[in-house]
């Protein structure tokens, strides 16, 4: 039975931490990942994987299809492009929470369209890294597993 | 100095629990103020307040600049058509956090667009009335008073 | 069980008889609520309220949850801009039938949207006072009691 | 002098009764000609008229030029396309009624807006083959002849 | 060889002379098309045709295929919404001239569009009924038998 | 029961093999109909008809609902603007295919919207006279029938 | 006989002075109002009124039907979401003028557009509360009473 | 008394018989004035003009005030782009029509819009350089002096 | 040091007091430029000028950059259209108040639109040719000499 | 000389078969190629490839440049976002046949526009899997290798 | 013989070297054209001009086609809205290339449209005043005398 | 610290001087790249990359935040839809250079657009493969090494 978060991040969010700390802070995606497992009671593992690669997101998505019970995924610049990344969730039947880092709506207009979000349970934007930890927490309430 | 976290309901969110709780859950808007004020340390309290008026909601966005740190709002319909709202919250100074019960990008295209975005520093949409938590601890954590 | 049939009325149509009477004529929505509330087989009330303030009258529709089988509105100028009262109405599980005065579609462009359609079963535009009578017989025949 | 009611049916209307009865009803368009026919006093004739092409149509209202005191149309899938038809009704001097089944706005989009509603002096939408009868009594009381 | 002008009149234009007068004169379609005839030189034919069927102006624009040299057309309404004459147009060789008795740039915005303009090779609006006199000679000056 | 496939033709379809033949080919719309009757299994018949009138394409769509288990439609340019034909197949319950000879997504911008495809099952362009019998081997294989 | 001028407010224009004063300065709507009452002649009120509440404008611009010669109006940001105010406004036969503080075309598209503009004689944008006393002195001017 | 007809030529008709002969021909615009010349009668003089600077034709429309009785314009480029020249001729009081060498409506879409059709009385395009005579000839038509 | 103010006028403006003067009334630009130059105290100069051409009132936008402190335009028609002059204005340093006769934004749409307010510090629409006595008494409250 | 049909298959295509088979079918892409393959006839091959990566599928593109006589591609997602997809068929000299197994035209708006239809010779929708043999045998007809 | 490059510059440019220096540099527009003329070999001329005139321009891009062989031109302003300047290119046949010293595309969105860049060979945006140079050199390869 | 110009070319751009070389000529990428590394200067390095994986271009402009000065880059189709290669240029310090070997605003609309626009330095289009030296010449002058 699937028993694994999956933790998805698009193109730029290698960066985390190297890129204006003084805004995004100095927390690197491995500080993200490590923080977001350790939030996860026993029986339930993370998955962590980030790419530029748009192709690369969509094989692991369907690999969540195996074994995922959950998937939280900043799309980065993919959220406004790939009608790809959203067919490719819409083929997952579990959870799917979407976060952003920054609130998307106080930048370009272009970034006010969301195709993840046509698919997304939930929405978190403009939390900063603690946006991650939110969605795990939201997770684990929704599997009935937050004691 | 500032010790209140105001928590602002729009228009329609007086029926939470009454209408379609196969979707919503039977929990009411008080259960949700009391759940928030529950998470509150010593010396930051919480005021919430309902109005399907949206000068009511103004006005109460005005007494905030007085002793508000943080106002966690769910807009509801005013989301979409509030300029004014949007103008209070320019006035306020303290943290800003936009909540939805669901995400609103699943529905008609006119819920799409929110004015209190761009105002809002997080919104948070989609995980149901736990999203309001999940607003209160992350102003917790920006005010350094997580502990 | 519900026995009561609201006529709501939206801003500026206290005006109504006032205002250009070569044109809307001289009945006042006094007259007009006279004039349904005669219509009315005995057991059915007619609750007749008319506000310039959009919070007043989705508490009015809120009201209507728990005693209205119907209602008849004409929104004025809220048909274009508010989201809120098609919400309240989204709310309410009875007959909705929307009016307007004048042929809503022979004016500015911006009259020719309305949230309240999205959600209403019936809409009648331009037929003076009388549409009102006409919502109030179609309702009658809807709930059987038009005998 | 005109003393004729013009009773216009556009394209697939002709199916009344047969498609979707347990949304429309069983009820035909020579069912709502007979029950609007019986509206009608003394000395006014209904001309009633259906046809799939719209030239047929505009054929129709050019002859209610003649002896045509008012026209009920029911432009089914005209009402979005036609121009043609509106500037038939633009050259014809009497009462114009438009009458809908459904709430159009609650459809595509492409139906939401209608050229004949340029001309038509009042618009009926959503109350099923009612709507003909409500034109009909509307059309009978600006003559002057509903006694 | 070719050696007949089609002057084709769309919908309504059976209407010239009774409608507004005052504004399009008491010349009916008649009087135009003896007009026109009175221009041609010998050997030349005109056939005139007007319908509200666009099916049978396409029939028409068909049958010059056969015969017809050139083609003046005042397609009434449908130069806004008929793709179809446009296509029988293209499937035209010789000369199209497209008329408007009034200069439809002054009309609703949907009227600015022209379908057949994207055939015509000369366009005249706002001419009156002498726009048709002027494209019969403009005709003849191209097909060199303006002597 | 129904036992008949309609093979409807819009405007201009007439023209086939006359116009362009270097493009279109010297087939006719006679050709095609024969080549598709060479399709079929015993027991099944073929409807054909073309029409420039669109009320004559709506009246065959209303008779096939007696005897049509399908419909192959190349609605020419009222692809693009009828909403009334979309209307009568909505009220068609076989199979409906739409064939285009040419790739309308190469054309101008107007015609890449096609009114039909809202409700065809599948759409076949470009492939030329060819395509209408790749609609019926399509169907045949729907209906079980093409063995 | 009307002899009152109405000095209108919208939202948030009850801040003035507070909010921003290094830009707005710090003059407060008491000041502007006494300002603006020190222009006016012997003969001549000035009832001056703010709200966040959209209703309660209405309401007043009603009350300016029975005694107001003129309406000076900032409608905040109303100005470009209320059509009932305007159509308030257009119920009001005195001379409207309509006030911005700053000039808002420099900022956000959503506030190029005025509803409000519709209805003005006069519109001052930018002036800052010079604004108020340059309508007083226009409405002066206009009404004779200004030497 | 008026007794001129100005011929207006916008930005780069001073190239007309030098560029592109083989579509426009080899007629220059002096060859186009004479011609016209030519068709005046008695009493009536033309004032022709061309420049490619938009004030030197609005200076010249303001001079048709005085002693113009009508103005042929080819307002070239400025068709599509000059509000100033519309406003000229706003305050001209005789007859207008614009003339285009060709079918502006086969070109891009950005010519397709024209700010002087907003004003013109008549509008003629395609006709190439036949255009100006067809124009004064429906001048004199209107004056009465085409005998 | 700057000592003049600039009062331009655009296209068509010459034309005040001749045009529509039952509208604009009978003053003309050299009224309106001796009322403005008698508002200036001891020490500034008014330095008028009035042009149909774009460039020309970039050529005088230029020279103020020498000596004048403030710009009052009038943009006429070029308002809309013009790019250059509001480049010519962002390199200005002084105050810059735009003035138009009428209230604009009852007017076409197309004149909605300004390109000198992305500039302009202060706008004034709808007070006839008392707006520019306004500018100016703004302008020299802006300058402190207006005692 | 160029022997081989290259039978592509964009995003989430390698889940057919898998995902709602009630739907599409319990075919996988393995039998849809072995089924493509089977109708070639001796000296055609088929290169059949499914990525869900962009740049993998215009690598293969590429590839059928030196050997490809036809390409079959269903481009899933990427019909709608890839112009590097059109760029890298637009320098293929082949035939190009776009297949999709649903109609898209039914399902969202951004589903509507296909940058592979402007250059695709033919686009067969909606037929199911159907749709690539369909595509084949076309293909083989325009080879002349369909005995 | 063709043997002049004409280097054309539009509105406001005449101020380069003295507005904004820190940012766009001390050289002025003699400057560069100094500097543009030391790059040509023997017997090519630069004929160099500066206008806020639209018309100027146009005048000088018609003299080009007398002597000229390549146009380098900075619209400035008139980029976004000259259609004339378009045309008048459109008439000369040697090379043109369009220079802007800053990158508009990351300015105002109407400065995002070029109609000179549907002419111009060739377009060098954000170079500074190294864009008019590198456009020299473009040129003189494309003439073959770079040596 | 910093001494490498990165030369990026993305989909389609490795077929250089195979298709269409009439158009674009016989040199191919490795040509263009070496006549690049040919301009620099001793210790500038050239990094040449061509991809047509968008993951594989963004890791790349990711490697040179390491060692870049500059970047090059000819975004092929990514140009119109990559926000993520938008996303990591931004995350770039050094000069970048954005290349186009034709002039895409004459192509088709969609092409008009460009993301990479709104973070580079300059903008070069329409130069063939001598943009690309340009575009290097240019950054050498930037960092004050071309001497």
């Amino acid at each position: 039975m699937s028993e694994t978060i999956y933790l998805l991040n698009g193109p730029n969010l290698n960066l985390l931490g190297q890129r204006q700390p003084e805004i995004y802070g100095y927390d690197t995606l491995d500080d993200v990942e490590s923080a977001c497992r350790a939030l996860l009671p026993d029986g339930l593992e993370l998955m962590a994987f980030q790419s530029n690669h748009e192709g690369a997101l969509i094989d692991t998505i369907h690999a969540a299809r195996q074994d995922g019970c959950a998937i939280v995924i900043n799309p980065g610049a993919f959220t406004h492009t790939s009608v790809a990344i959203l067919d490719a969730l819409n083929a997952f039947e579990g959870i799917v929470i979407e976060v952003h880092l920054s609130n998307v709506h106080k930048r370009e207009t272009f970034r006010h369209h969301s195709y993840v979000s046509l698919r997304a349970d939930g929405v978190i934007a403009g939390l900063g890294i603690e946006g991650y930890a939110a969605a795990i927490r939201h997770i684990l309430r929704q599997l009935g597993t937050d004691d």
